[in-house]
This record gives structure tokens, sequence and C-alpha cells, in this order.
């Protein structure tokens, strides 16, 4: 057995048997190996954009890392800004990176970079294997590194010549670290917080936003009259009828604030303290009031559930049930499009158990709050604010979760980072409704412009934010990898186009000019 | 006066004013700078790796860096596959990457990330301005050092307040230090060299492939015998009837190695002795034959025509005349597509002082010697192996060099990387006719799989190869995109929508399903 197959076997035996991939010749050896085993799932996207955000979708929703497999260090490039986003929400990604052949290195032919070096800021684990014999073991740790809570981004580098040379060995599984319980005076000190009357809201991160903790976290809010809280840049969590009510932090900083203003008290559990993304002259970062006592009950890596329990016991909370969102399914609207129509359009058709994807920053911003009485549901954000991540992350959600519906709504400026993305959906034939609320603009660079305080944007900046020259057809963008698509201009076609769409067993696009 | 005003001005002092960009919220300043600042024209991109790739196709024609203006670590990271090329071919680039305002970074917001990390592979110059006072000063630095021999990436991170912040200074052009002559005695062994009477040839790199470097090497080669050779990764080449005669080495290390078999001596000008791009088991890297000689003329940062000029004065070659293309115009073609005939389609109709963009590394190999005899036209090529740059590039050369026509021949697989181009080609109304060769496949894998000695590609590996499920439609992916598109199935079509797209004053596509 070679490297190469080593590494293949390595990783199914640990649970990885999802590859999204791009590869080149540095890495024909393992697609080579990917013939040999069948239990490794093989989704080809053409940009590796496509790629890691699809690894990042697909570990969200399966609660396991999928590997990817690039080209060098410009394949693994391609793919960093999505790197960034998982990164930034703690995502499992296991990454295999083709390297030249040891030997072939000092020739310094012209596809050789340093790619630890392009790695590293993106890697809580790096190595560069150095034999076929080590290489299964070294994929058996970065899978256990990248499921390390509270997840982490491995990226093993695998040269040419390990990866063709014989001696390979399959490696057991890598035993990974259980996450630690916050010591007990964290969990005293939330305990006093939550009894002392002041008003209080509980940010939660990671899996305290879905199942058990999402669950121990509503009767603790039940119990004592706090708020629960979901930063603005969603990992996962779980909506809908039926789910525990919970209340987003708004992107923009007037409306975080407003949001935040009245608390005395945030308790963390997984979250990092809200900040605005953005510094403006003369305003604070900080989003919370100055008087607000801030308590992280757990940290990055710590175990939420167990911290959530162990709060809730503290409390004596008894058998007290969680407050949670009561059906409400509004009948569809008909008429003009308008930002409330269509949110009400996709609360009334949401599908039960759809996986919303949403990077409509401007558009789409009404969605969610309109979903809150919808049939239970996902919902997956973009989490590093690094933009063109919907696209993917729809695509690894999909392939992770067949029997689900994925609902993707994208913007055309945000779209158009990773387009690619339509391509390896109708190719798998994903069951993906993406909708383009298309307003021909980076709309969210306008406000920020006006938010910044610079003045009024002259024709220069105005022409930089204006993407409607020539306007980008996504009718067209889509047909043109293989994904059905229809352009709709009132609420009736828009909900009939959803319709159409959910009752398809493939990908389709709804474009919304507005 | 900001510092985002005086970075764009100290920018356009020196000789920057060119900027390819796809801002965000932490360049308002620099953006709204813009604005005030008409002298430098801005080119929007819509994913930051055309951003990067025109910038190198501006460079490579216009013979001095743009600037390029991005959003944070991840709005750089789109743009590294590209800076990869562009840094290996040694194009200066001058980096504009927008940072969070100082105080911000300790909040560890959302796009926070370590920026000089991710810049650091790939910039010879780097640096975070530290003040508006400073920051002209800094962009002044840049040009030089962008424009330092052989051509550097500069890269100068402006954190918000540094552009927001009063106080900003334009800048003095920095001064650029000039090229150092080989020493002596390199110029004296290749001379010996040439008066060996051993098969000679010399390889030719930077700006030894045109103008007068190029002249000179032919000079020297009509009197000693010796073969010129240009290297695979090509920057720039003068091409075409009247030019100097000269040998591109082939992609494919069989055929490469044939070229190079019969030479004893290889005198490097500017050029890296020449290897495969990969690695093969069992086969050496090298591509010349263990008897031959290499020596350095001139290397990466010397001044190559100066010691051009020198070995041609030592050599005593009088009035000599290099040996140039002759003028052979074929006729057009008709009938069925072959690779012949498209090859021979491009040389019949190419325009006079054309540029043609070349990265189909396929069904494209042809048509550069097809060429020799057509109209005096410069070739740009794939510099670094990394996939996705020849539409970008086509972006930079039509910008640098508004009047001359830009033939951009691309493929399907290539073409995916950064289709986004085709947008900014039609919303600058840029004069670029594209040619995708859509073989439905990443065709060059297939040969590397079989050279590798794999075996026979499996399922699995042949479906990684078929992008052919579904087709990729690129009339429809232009029309999406504002650029107006024709498929053609037939030599005779194909030669009309040339001719179609040569007369027209903006972009076009013809797709070649073959």
């Amino acid at each position: 057995m070679n490297g190469a197959e080593s590494l293949v076997r390595s990783l199914v035996a640990g649970g990885v048997d999802t590859c999204f991939t791009n590869p080149g010749t540095s890495e024909m050896h393992i697609v080579s190996a990917l013939d040999r085993v069948q239990e490794m799932r093989c989704v080809l996207g053409l940009f590796e954009g496509v790629v890691t955000g699809a690894a990042d979708g697909y570990a969200r929703m399966a609660e396991k890392p999928a590997c990817t497999l690039l080209h060098l260090g410009p394949g693994l490039a391609n793919g960093i800004a999505n790197l960034h986003n998982a990164s930034r929400a703690h995502v499992p990604i296991v990454n295999v990176i083709g390297q030249h052949a040891i030997d072939h290195l000092r020739y310094d032919a012209p596809l050789t970079s340093d790619i630890e070096a392009i790695a590293r800021p993106y890697a809580n684990w790096l190595r560069t294997s150095s034999s076929a014999s080590e290489v299964g073991c070294d994929a058996a740790e970065a899978i256990a590194a990248a499921r390390t809570a509270p997840g982490q981004i491995a990226t093993l580098i695998v040269p040419a010549d390990v990866a063709w040379a014989e001696g390979g060995k399959v490696a057991d599984v890598s035993p990974v670290p259980r996450p630690a319980l916050p010591a007990f005076e964290s969990i005293d000190r939330a305990t006093s917080m939550l009894r002392s009357g002041l008003p209080t809201a509980l940010l939660l991160a990671g899996n305290a936003l879905s199942g058990e903790g999402l669950e121990l976290a509503g009767r603790i809010a039940a119990g004592t009259g706090a708020r629960l809280l979901a930063p603005y840049p969603i990992t996962r969590v779980r909506r809908g009828a039926g789910a525990v009510a919970i209340e987003r932090i708004p992107y923009t900083p007037n409306q975080a604030v407003e949001v935040l203003k009245g608390f005395r008290q945030l308790i963390l559990v997984g979250a990092a303290p809200p900040v605005s993304y953005f510094a403006y002259p003369g305003r604070a970062s900080v989003l919370t009031s100055p008087e607000c006592e801030i308590h992280a009950l757990a940290r990055p890596g710590e175990d939420y559930t167990g911290a959530l329990e162990a709060l809730a016991d503290a409390l004596s909370l008894g058998t007290k049930e969680p407050i949670v969102n009561k059906p409400n399914r509004p009948s569809v609207p008909t008429g003009e499009i308008t930002l409330d129509g269509l949110a009400t359009t996709v609360s009334a058709l949401l599908p039960e158990d759809a996986i919303v994807v949403d990077e409509a920053m401007t558009s789409g911003r009404g969605i969610m709050a309109a979903c809150a009485g919808a049939p239970p549901h996902d919902w997956l954000g973009n989490t590093g604010g690094s933009i063109g991540i919907a696209l993917p992350l729809a695509v690894g959600a999909a392939v992770a979760c067949p029997a689900r519906r994925v609902l993707c709504l994208t913007a055309d400026g945000s779209g158009m980072y990773t387009l690619q993305a339509l391509w390896t959906m109708a190719r798998e034939g994903l069951r993906v409704t993406t909708v383009v609320f298309a307003n021909r603009s980076y709309a969210v660079l306008q406000k920020e412009f006006a938010g910044l305080g610079v003045g009024d944007p002259g024709p220069r900046a105005r022409s930089l934010f204006d993407i409607g020259h020539p306007s980008l057809d996504w009718v067209n963008l889509a047909k043109g990898m293989g994904v059905p698509a229809t352009r709709v201009t009132s609420l009736d076609a828009f909900a009939r186009g959803l319709r159409d769409s959910y009752a398809a067993d493939g990908p389709s696009l709804i474009e919304i000019p507005f």
C-alpha cells in the first residue's frame, strides 16, 4: 500500500468519509487512491473557495469534519477566505494539501511555494508528512486535532513522493480530548448573576445554539427571566416553531447597541463579547453598555452543554420548560415585491426541517425574524465576515443532509465571489434552492460609507458600489452551470418559484431584481 | 489632508495611476480619497483574483506597476494565487490592503486576521503604515520596491484610522536602484562558451524577451550560431513577423527534453535553469542533459540588456543582424474544427500589434508556433502555474493598452477560476476577444495521470477530470456578465466570430466545444 492509499484509508477509518476537492498533478496519486477506497465520497469544485466553504457547511451539519484535497500553495490560497470564516466559527476541517516531491523542491519549479507559511494563519494544527509510513498516522492526528473542541482547522501537507512511495500504514483513530467543564467559580458566578435580579442575557455560540445546549439555556432563561442572544456571525442555530426562542444581535452597530443597552449583565457561553465588525471614527467598538458586566461561563473549547447543565442544577430549575417559538405560519402574500413580502413568502413556504443558509446582507435582513414561527429549521450564517460563502456552504450542507431541503439566500455581490458552487450543485444533484437578491450594488458598502461619516459618495465611490453596469444576469449564470433558473418580479412569481424549486429533485435558482 | 488622500496622491506622484480594486468597509476612506484624486483610474473586480491578475497583466504591458486595493486579510487571500504567478515572473505590483483601525484590533472582531502573515509569502516588501503622516512615504517606498529589478511585489497594509486621520503628507518619489551589470567574469565566461563551437542556447527571461534585449540576443545568436530559447512560463515575449526568432521550451517534460538534449551549453539571461513543473517517479527534474553546462550570464535583478550588450561587444559582432521571423500569413481555413485549423485561423486573422494572453494548456498548444509569421504581437503566458490567470491578465493588458486588441485564449477548466473577469471587461468596454476551448475536462490532468505512471484512471479519477457533467455553457456565462458571446462548431464560424469580435468596440467571447 502506498502512502496515498494509507492516507485515504486512515481518513475513512477516522470517520472522515467526504472529500471536497480540486486536485492537480501533485495530488494524482491521492486521486488514484480514491479510486481504490470507495467509502470516501468525492465532491469536485471548480474553484477552491467552493471546496473549503463546502467543507465548512458539511461539518456544521454533519457535526464531524470533511476533508479537502487541494493543489499546492495556490490551491490552498484560493480556499483561505472561506477557511477564515470556518476558523472564526471553530468549524472542524481536515485540509490535505499536495506538495511537490521532496527532491523536486530544490529546483524551485514554477509552482513551488512555502505552503506551511500560506497555511499557518488558518491552521490550528499543521504538519508536512515526511514518509509514506507516517502519513496515515498524520491523518489520524489531523482528525483528532480537527475534532478537538471547540473545533479546529487541521492542515496536512503531503509531498507527492510521500503519496507515491510504498510502505503506507493505515492508522488507528487517535483519541479526541473531551472538552473540560468550566471551573466551579465560573458556574457559581453565573448563578449569582442570574439570581441578582439585574437585566441579564446569555449569549450562546457553538453547540449551545442547538440540541441539548439550547434546551438547557432555554430552561435557564425561562426560570430566571434572562434573555437568550445569538451573535450576528452565527454558525448554526435551531429555529422555528417549537425551538427555544432566541434573538440574534443585529449586524448594524446602532441596532446592536439598541438590543444590548438594557442589559447590565451578559453571560457568555462559548461566545466572544459583542463588538462591531468595523471601527467607526469616534465610536466605541464594544457594543454593550459600559455598565454591563460580562462573564464567560464557558470559554471556547470548554463543555458548553455541561456548563449549562451545571448552571441549571445550581439554579434548581426543576422541571421548568423553556419558552419556545409558537407555530406561526403566515399566508402567502401576493402583489409587488417588498422586503416584508419577500420575508413573509419565505416563511410561508419554508419546508419542514429546512437548512437555511443566509448571506443576504442587505435585502435578506428581515427573513430570519419572519421565520420564527415557520416549521423547525436550522439557520447557517457567515461567521467570519469574508463574503462569498453562502453558495459553498449550501453545497456542503446539502451533501451532509441529502434528505433535507437547503434554502440559500444570497445577493448578487456576495454570490459572485464563489458562483462556481452552482456547478457542483448541478453535478451532485443537490436539493438546493438559491435565491439571489439582485440589488445591483454593494449596498452594504453604501451604508457603511454613510456610517463612517465620510460624507456623500462622489461619482467614483458610487461607481465602485455599483455592480449594475452591466447587470449580472443570474438566470444566464445559473444556466451556464447547469442549474435551472428563473427571474421573478412579483411576490406571486416568487412563491411559485419557491414551490417549484422545493418540488424539484435538484438545484434551482431564483433571481429577484430588487 | 487625511492619510488616505496622501496615500493616493503619493501613488499618483510615483507614477502609479491605475488601481484595480474590490474594496470593503475598512477601505472606505481610501475610496473617498479616490473621489478627490481623479488622476487615479479605478477598475472594479468582483473577485480579488481578478484584481491581482489584472494588476499583473497591466504591469507586463505598461512596464510599470498598478496598485491593488483589497479588503483585509480575506480579500488579500483571494488574490494570492495570482500574486503567486506575478511573483514567479518578477512582475511589479503595489498592493494596498485595508486593516482594521489599530484600536479595533484588540477586540478580535470577525474580520480580524494577521494580514502580514497572509501577505508575507508573496511580498518582497511588506509594511503596515503606522500613521497618517507616514503613509504617503510608505507608498513612495512601496513603489520603489516594486520597481526594483527584476520587479517585486510590495504590499502596504493601511489601518483604517491611519487612512482617516488628518496629517497626511504627499511623499516625493523614492529613487529606484538601477540594476547592476554582471561581473566581467560572467560575461567573459559566456563569450568563451559562445566561441567554443559547442551547441549552445541562450535562455532569456524578463525584458530580454522584447525590445533592445531581444534584438541584442538575436544578433548574438546570428553571429555565433547559438539558439534562442524562452522558458515555458513566459511573462511577455515579442513575436510575429519581423520579431527575433525564438523557441519556447514546451511544457511536457518529454518534449522539453527533446528540445534541450542537443545543447552542451546553456546561457541564462534572467532565466532559471529549465526544470519540469512536477516530479515524476524515477525521472529527473532537470530537463537539460547531464552533460550540459549551465552558466548564468545575468541573474534575476541584474541588467539583462546591459549584459547582452557587453556580450555582443565582447564577441565583436559588428553590424550582424538578428534572424527574424518572416511574414507568413496563412489563408483562413474552412471546414471541421481541428487543432491545426484553430491555430491557423488565429494566425490568419491576428490583428496587427495584438496582445495574446495564453492559458489554453491543452487545446491551444499549437497556436503560438502557428503565429510566428503573423503580424507583430506580444505573447503573455501563465508564469507560475497557478491556473486561472488568463481572463484577469487580459483585463489588465487591455487597460494598459486601450488601442491594442487583446486575444485571450483559455479553456473551460482554467477559465472558471476567475470568470468574474468577464464582467470587468464588459464594465470597462475592454477590447478583449476571449476564446474558450471547451474540452469539458481537466485534460491536462488526464495526461499528467498517465505521465505519472499511476496506471489507468478508474471511474472516480475519471469523474474528477470530467467537468462536462453538466457542461459549462460559456455563452450563457458570458451573457450573464454582459459580454456578447457565441458558440462555434466549424472553422468558418470561428473565423467569422473572430472577425466580428475584432471589429467590435468592446469584449466578446467565442466558445469552441472541442
